[in-house]
C-alpha cells in the first residue's frame, strides 16, 4: 500500500487565491477490486474554472489529469497506458472504470495521436480544445470574411479558438493582458489583429481594428472588457459565452457597462455554455484538431510548472495570467 | 392648403425629457399627385424606443399614427378609411402609398376588427403586440408549465406578453414599478405573481415566486433588474430582450451586476431584437390576438392623452412609467 497525496482548500479563497490556502494531505489508497485501476498522474491541468467551484474547506481541489495505469484489475485498461480523468489535484488514485458515481465521467483512454504529447489531451486534444472548437463553431457559427473577436486570446482555450477562426477564414482580433501574449499571437498564431487591454482602450482599439464591427464575439473573461466589444458588434453578431475571469477573484458585486441596449439595437445573440454539452462529439474534434496540428494550421503552447507540490504555485500564475497557452503541472 | 403641425426636437433630452425640449412647428402641406394620401391623425403613438431615436435639434419625432384618408388619389386607400403609418408627431401628413425612400414602409389600412377600437392598431393589434407576440413565442419557445418572467410587466408590450405566456400554460411573473401595476396584473390580467420593484428586493422577490429558477425572461428594462432575474434562472433558460428602459434617460454610463458568469454555468441564451425582423408575419399574430380578445383570454389597456398638442406630457408620462397598457394620444 502506498500513500498517495491530494490538495485540499485548507481556507476559503478571498479574492486571489493564495498558496496557504492549501494544503497537501496524504491518505492509504485501498487495494484494487475487479474492475479498477491504480493511476499515477503525470500531468494536472489547472484551470480558470476551478477557482469557482472551490466552496468548502477540506474539498479536494478538482480537474483532470493524465495518468498512467500502474495497476490495473481491467483488461480494457492495462498497465502501461494512459487515462485522462477528473481526478483532481492528486498524485495517485483508484477508480473504477465505470463510475459507480453516476456524476462521474468515466476515465478515458488516451488514444495514440502520434508524435505528439501526451499533456495535449489536457489542451488542445482535451477539453480546452473541445471549448475552444464546439464553443466557437456550434455557437456563433463564423462564416469566412467575418470578424471575429476573444477575449482571454493567448489562454488554452482562446488561443485555440482564435486559430480555428482562421482556418475558417475569418479575420481574428485577439484581446490579452500582456504585450509578450500580444506579439505570441500576432507573429506566431497568425492573429490579424491583437492589442493588451491592459495598456490601450478596448473600444478605441477595437473600433480601430474592426471600423465596420466585430462579427462573433468568444468571451472569456466577461465585465467590462466585455462590455466594449458587445457595444462594438455588427447587427445579428453572435457571443459565445466560456467564462467570466474577471470577476473570479472579486470580492464585491462586479459591475459592468449595461450590454441590453446594443443587444436589442443590434439584434445580437449571446449564449453561455458548457462543453459537455457536445461530450459525444469530443472525439471528432480531437480528430479534426490533431490533424491541423499536423498540417501545421493549428499551433498550442503549454505554461508547464514542474513538480505536485507546485501545482498550486501553476493555478494562482494562471489565474494571474501568467501563462501562454495550457498551463499544466508535470507531477 | 391647410396648415399642419409637427413636433420637433427644440433641444436634445438631457436625461428626463422635459416639455420645453420639444416645439410645435407649422407646415404647408402641397397638393395631392397621383398615388397620394392626406392622412388626418386621430392616435398617435408614444413608445419607450422614440427616445433612443432623438439625436438632433430640429428633427421631427417619430412613431407610428392611426389617421383617416380625408383626402386621396389612390383607389387602394379610399377616403374614410384609417391607415396605420410611421408618420411620427404630425397632426396632417400627405405621402405616397407607395413610398418612394426605400427605408419606410408602406401605410398599411387597418382591417376591420369588428368592435374593437381603432387605437389598437398602436398597441395589442401594432408593434407592441407582435413584440410581444414574436419576442416571446420566437425567441424564448415558452412550454406549458414554465416559469416566465417579464419587466416592465405593465406596460404595452409587457401586459400583452405575461397573459400570451399565460395561454400558453406558463406560470407567469410580473415586473412592474408601481402597487396600482401590480394590481392590475394580478387581479385583472391573471398575472400568478406581480410585485413592484421599487419596494421589494427583485431577488428575494422572485426567489420566493420561482423557488426551483425562471425559464423564460422576457426584458423590457435592462440594467440591474434584469441582472436580478438573470442570476436567477434555470438551466437553459431564454431571455429576449426587447428594450432596456431604464437606462433611455441615463446621463452617464449605466453599470449593473455583470451577467456572464450566469450566462456559463446555466448555459443561458440572450437574443436581443428588433420586430420588423417579422414584419411579413404580423397579419397571422393579430388575427390570433384579435380572437383571443374576443374569448376573452386577452385584455388590454389604454391610457388616452387628449390632445395633439398634449403629446410631449403623454411621451413624458409614459416614460415616468405612469400608463397602465398603450399610451396614446388622441389628437
Amino acid at each position: 500500500m502506498s500513500k498517495a497525496r491530494k490538495f485540499v482548500i485548507a481556507s476559503l479563497f478571498k479574492g486571489e487565491p493564495k498558496v496557504d490556502d492549501f494544503s497537501i494531505e496524504k491518505e492509504e489508497l485501498p487495494s484494487l477490486k475487479n474492475g479498477q485501476i491504480l493511476c499515477q498522474a503525470e500531468y494536472i491541468s489547472v484551470d480558470p474554472y476551478q477557482r469557482v467551484y472551490t466552496h468548502k474547506v477540506g474539498a479536494t481541489m478538482i480537474g483532470p489529469q493524465v495518468a498512467r495505469i500502474v495497476e490495473s484489475r481491467s483488461p480494457e485498461y492495462p498497465v502501461g497506458r494512459h487515462v485522462v480523468a477528473s481526478l483532481g489535484w492528486r498524485d495517485q488514485t483508484v477508480i473504477s472504470v465505470v463510475p459507480t458515481d453516476g456524476d462521474t465521467l468515466p476515465p478515458v483512454l488516451v488514444p495514440d495521436y502520434g508524435d505528439l504529447p501526451l499533456s495535449l489531451a489536457l489542451g488542445v486534444l482535451g477539453m480546452p480544445g473541445a471549448t475552444a472548437y464546439f464553443g466557437l463553431l456550434d455557437i456563433c457559427h463564423p462564416k469566412p470574411g467575418e470578424v471575429v473577436v476573444v477575449s482571454g486570446a493567448a489562454g488554452a482555450v482562446g488561443s485555440i479558438v482564435g486559430q480555428i477562426a482562421r482556418i475558417k477564414g475569418c479575420k481574428v482580433i485577439g484581446i490579452a493582458g500582456s504585450d509578450l501574449k500580444v506579439k505570441w499571437l500576432k507573429e506566431e498564431l497568425g492573429f490579424d489583429h491583437a492589442f493588451n487591454y491592459k495598456t490601450v482602450n478596448v473600444e478605441k482599439a477595437l473600433k480601430e481594428a474592426a471600423p465596420n464591427g466585430v462579427d462573433v464575439y468568444f468571451d472569456n473573461v466577461g465585465g467590462e472588457q466585455s462590455s466594449a466589444v458587445v457595444a462594438n458588434m455588427r447587427h445579428r453578431g453572435r457571443i459565445s459565452v466560456c467564462g467570466c475571469i474577471s470577476t473570479y477573484n472579486a470580492t464585491k458585486v462586479a459591475m459592468a457597462p449595461v450590454v441590453q441596449m446594443h443587444m436589442v439595437r443590434k439584434e445580437l445573440k449571446m449564449e453561455g455554455f458548457m462543453v459537455t454539452r457536445w461530450v459525444d462529439q469530443w472525439d471528432k474534434a480531437f480528430k479534426e484538431m490533431a490533424q491541423w496540428i499536423k498540417e501545421g494550421k493549428l499551433k498550442y503552447r503549454e505554461t508547464v510548472t514542474e513538480g505536485f507540490e507546485n501545482t498550486p504555485d501553476a493555478f494562482i500564475g494562471m489565474l494571474r495570467g501568467e501563462n501562454l497557452g495550457k498551463a499544466v503541472v508535470k507531477v
